[in-house]
């Protein structure tokens, strides 16, 4: 947590004053070890980063002055589209992405993705928004990325894809392609990336009509874990 | 497991004929669903990949036939340096390493690495060997990485890493450093990578007096586990 995000009910009436329980007062408690006075680096939830100063710590309650007077770091310009993975994996993939400051992410049905995944509890809203939190708080962020869930592939590539790509430049990641990943590429991109097992050819066929180009990165096939923040960094 | 990976004792007597039980064979048997003849990718361990015919498919014993044909794929020619992370982001951190190619890496101490991380059952070398066995299967890799265990900060760095970083482009990553890291080098590097919380000002010091220069990724503080592929992927 090397930022505390806040959000406007932790607020005191209008006031710049703070007022933190729960998950965030133990932390800044047990790891931070705060005293009166201390400072922390403080963000409100879509807006701006500054400073909270500790003016009580009674009890279970900790309450701190905020001043916030930063913007947020700058939003990577990438759409990332992801085949639904395993709930477990999603979950650490989420953090990832809100992490390295993905704004826009999109998680799509493929062949290859296990039907009973669409069930998970870990797509429910309030639990893509908890490890959305994990990663700001991580990156010293501030704005939640917005998420799309699209079950049916065929209706999404060929209804929303087209506009979602419009002004960008599509990638999807690809073992097989004879096309490695470009390097830096000063542009808002938007990149596909399947499931464990990867997309069927079909799926990769309707994606190249549209003009989406496959990609690889290396030689290897990479878990999704491992992809996501490799081809970020590689691109932007 | 994208390839099944062999260890000499799997071949009976001296023949190119290997037997398989325990978790690849379940693995084989529930994921790839095999049948008489099915083919798979398999790759003997620092060796050769090629193909695995399956000949026998008795009761909870599976006999394939082996070709080994082609080299594994390069090694990136990166040498990592690894503050401990806690022993469950180490088991990722780990597969993610041999999925990547990385070869060689070196875990060290730093201020800020919990001292009882060091007496994880994680840290034996069997169990660091079941990490990167993962990552190979999952890469189609044979090469099983060297690592090197350092829990003292100051003679490794002193005795030790000039030596390492000899003919190669050494970094350190460091969310403060006014340069970005670079793409595509082309060159041998060296990478270390701090603890959660990051490297402390004398540590630094010390890398950076030795030649190695601090870079960052972006604006922002990412995780172990997602820093790693984003700087391999970015540097290759």
């Amino acid at each position: 947590m090397n930022l505390i995000l806040l959000f406007p009910n932790d607020f005191i009436d209008g006031s710049n004053r703070a007022h933190l329980t729960g998950r965030r007062y133990q932390y800044i408690r047990e790891i931070h070890r705060v005293r009166l006075g201390s400072q922390l680096c403080v963000g409100l939830v879509n807006g701006k980063i500054g400073t909270g100063t500790i003016t009580s710590l009674a009890g279970e309650n900790l309450e701190m002055d905020v001043r916030l007077d930063a913007p947020p770091p700058y939003a990577i310009p990438l759409t990332l589209i992801l085949a639904l993975p395993r709930p477990n994996v999603l979950k650490r993939v989420l953090i990832a992405v809100s992490s390295l400051g993905i704004k826009k992410i999109i998680i799509i049905h493929s062949k290859r993705v296990e039907k009973s995944f669409w069930l998970s509890p870990a797509l429910k809203e309030e639990n893509i928004t908890k490890q959305f939190i994990l990663g700001l708080e991580q990156a010293k962020d501030t704005v939640i990325p917005e998420v799309m869930l699209r079950p049916l592939f065929k209706p999404f590539v060929e209804d929303e894809l087209p506009a979602i790509i419009k002004g960008t430049v599509p990638f999807v990641a690809h073992p097989d392609s004879a096309h490695t990943c470009p390097y830096n590429i000063g542009m808002p991109a938007t990149v596909i990336i399947g499931p464990e097992g990867g997309l069927i050819p079909y799926e990769i066929d309707r994606l190249v009509e549209l003009g989406v180009k496959p990609v690889r990165l290396g030689e290897r096939i990479l878990r999704v874990e491992t992809a996501v923040p490799a081809l970020i960094a590689r691109l932007f």
